[in-house]
């Protein structure tokens, strides 16, 4: 054919970023790097792994990750959190890794192996807002989980992103209070 | 791992059908497949490499087709329906091939070749509700195409579609009068 068409994909969007991580970094920074490498073998790979997700960019203290099924995405945030409130607990409260994490759902442009659009940029901007320890996740991959995964979801309504032209619909997954405690203590 | 868990996948599916096909077999049965057969390898097909899908079921007067991408689904069932309105108006009234067009967005699980769930389902059900000639695409769909296709999209409001649970919100394509009339004539 003879014209160039952008390539595009469905994907479900995590993304997870370090909470506290200028801090951290600013108290111990060869510690924190330490700590975040053995986190991502012992713990985000594998997950990522069990899931079918695929990594496609990671920052000092962020990853972004895409997965083909908005289930697997939102199963993926659970389990990463879950782990990380675990491994968290052998540890002192100066050494705990807690993430935010965001999950949306896009029709996204592909280049190369990156990823790139509103479908990313809104789970960035999820991820930004979410409770430290927490999940938010878009009304549009909130849609496509539904029943398939048994755990709860809090609607905080329709909300304003910024950088965001369309308002975006927010869940907030309820994990464990346990968990949510563990993370925020 | 120790579980074997549903694969699964993010698509858009697009239906589609040929309307009034036992009419048609019964009035010529040779010369309908002999006309649908030309109309696959001449319109059809092209038009699904073109927008990079996969043709995973056929019966006698159908075709599911899975797409990675909702831009990619909505824009080749338009030009589908155009490209069949330009093919009709080389042919006499009685061997014109006018098909009905569904599309859909979700998380399917897959086994195989073959897709399964409501985002199959849905797309299929969209199709037989269809106008002959015409396109109705999902709000699912519809919230991952937005402005990326210029064309315009009628709200016909949150519908209940048989043997679907949830309610769905249906929109359809607003393709070229000129195109509807040929395909209602």
């Amino acid at each position: 054919m003879a014209e160039e068409r952008v390539q595009r994909r469905l994907a479900a969007i995590l993304a997870a970023d370090v909470v506290g991580f200028s801090r951290l970094m600013e108290a111990d920074e060869a510690g924190t790097l330490a700590a975040l490498k053995a986190r991502r073998s012992d713990v985000l790979d594998p997950l990522v792994a069990k899931h079918r997700g695929r990594i496609f960019k990671t920052t000092g203290d962020g990853v972004l990750i895409e997965f083909a099924s908005a289930v697997n995405a939102v199963q993926c945030a659970i389990d990463l959190q879950q782990a990380m409130t675990a491994a968290n607990s052998d540890q002192p409260p100066d050494r705990h890794v807690i993430l935010r994490v965001g999950v949306n759902l896009g029709d996204v442009m592909v280049a190369g192996g990156d990823l790139y659009g509103d479908g990313v940029n809104i789970a960035a901007r999820l991820e930004t807002i979410a409770d430290p320890g927490g999940i938010l996740v878009s009304g549009t991959a909130y849609d496509h989980v539904g029943s398939k995964i048994k755990i709860g979801f809090d609607d905080l309504g329709v909300q304003t992103l910024k950088n965001i032209t369309k308002p975006v619909r927010v869940y907030r997954v309820a994990i464990g209070e346990q968990a949510r405690a563990d993370a925020n203590a």
